[in-house]
């Protein structure tokens, strides 16, 4: 297809398309005459997929291109491609500003230890979540274990949930293409969740 | 105190105080000589407040002012101070870009119809939550029923330990403050955890 076409069936405008070709977001398209260049649907896949990642996910255009690079990898490394997309997102969730207090450290990996978790000390989540004690603290807000662990209980139904939505899939690139997607995607499914959730709660308070 | 002594208890420089100042995220202090500002506990309590705002959150300046100007009316209405912190902490969470599709809205209402919420069709989490399950769908991946399911069991999980914290605090200024500081924090709080989680689950994989 033109790249009329593949405007029309991605919803973008022809000038972001080029704009992505030109930042390495999308491949080019194949030069078929002089002023006539041929799109394909692999095309079009990796068009919506770049689109959900930058508009739903709200990466940077430098995380999309690591995403990318991860799932195009000739040997797809399934847990290379997920911490891709974990490191990705996380610098688009929340900043990093520094080391968290090694108090909060400690409570996020009870926290852990409590919900069973095996993880590394590199882990992200756990330097966010220890990011989080440490601002609840310093706007004088306490969060209690039993608070907590409803979190992390919360977290654990849904990334089990994650990894058995893989169970069904044919091969390791549908797998790891619907982890990225997957991992971009929960948080502001949650997110959205959560405030709908929220206003029951309250409202029957 | 003077403005050095904030700056070492907040742990900020005196530049970005005055700078908060100037944007109005902190009222001024009190001009007690030519060269001498008195500043107060309670402008330690507001910077940092507006610090885990900023730094967590990730709200913008204008989010911040928006959720401070709730929290300071003369007659705090907590709904009102709880929406805006939602609407402020949304936008910082996903951007909306349009309208999401009528299937995908009929989706999540039938989520929150099951999860037995009672909602508003203007809700942004409705809308939020409907906008991933149209990136999903535009990146091939099908969301189905079960998977949206667990998210909801587990954002209603943690609304209503967010509602029960609520419970033992003395007054309905701290209620106020404690719940829009949890809409700010539990995003963060929740990505974090669902990494750690994400990671145990992978493994054993």
């Amino acid at each position: 297809m033109i790249i009329t076409e593949l405007a029309e069936r991605s919803g973008l405008p022809s000038a972001t398309i080029k704009y992505y070709v030109r930042d390495g977001l999308l491949p080019m398209g194949e030069r078929i005459s002089g002023k006539r260049t041929e799109y394909t649907e692999s095309h079009l896949r990796r068009l919506r997929l770049v689109r959900a990642l930058l508009e739903v996910g709200k990466l940077s255009t430098a995380s999309v291109i690591e995403v990318l690079t991860a799932l195009d990898a000739p040997e797809l490394d399934i847990t290379y491609a997920f911490e891709s997309a974990q490191r990705a997102l996380t610098r688009s969730v929340v900043a990093v500003t520094g080391e968290p207090s090694a108090d909060s450290l400690a409570r996020i990996d009870a926290v852990s230890d409590r919900a069973g978790w095996a993880y590394s000390s590199g882990n992200i989540g756990r330097v966010i979540a220890a990011q989080v004690i440490d601002a609840a603290e310093g706007a004088e807000v306490h969060l209690d274990d039993d608070h907590l662990d409803a979190y992390a209980a919360a977290a654990n139904a849904v990334a089990a949930a994650d990894i058995a939505a893989l169970r069904d899939l044919p091969d390791r690139n549908s797998a790891a293409r619907v982890m990225v997607i997957g991992t971009v995607l929960g948080d502001p499914l949650s997110a959205g969740l959560r405030r709908i959730a929220q206003t029951h709660h309250a409202n029957r308070k």
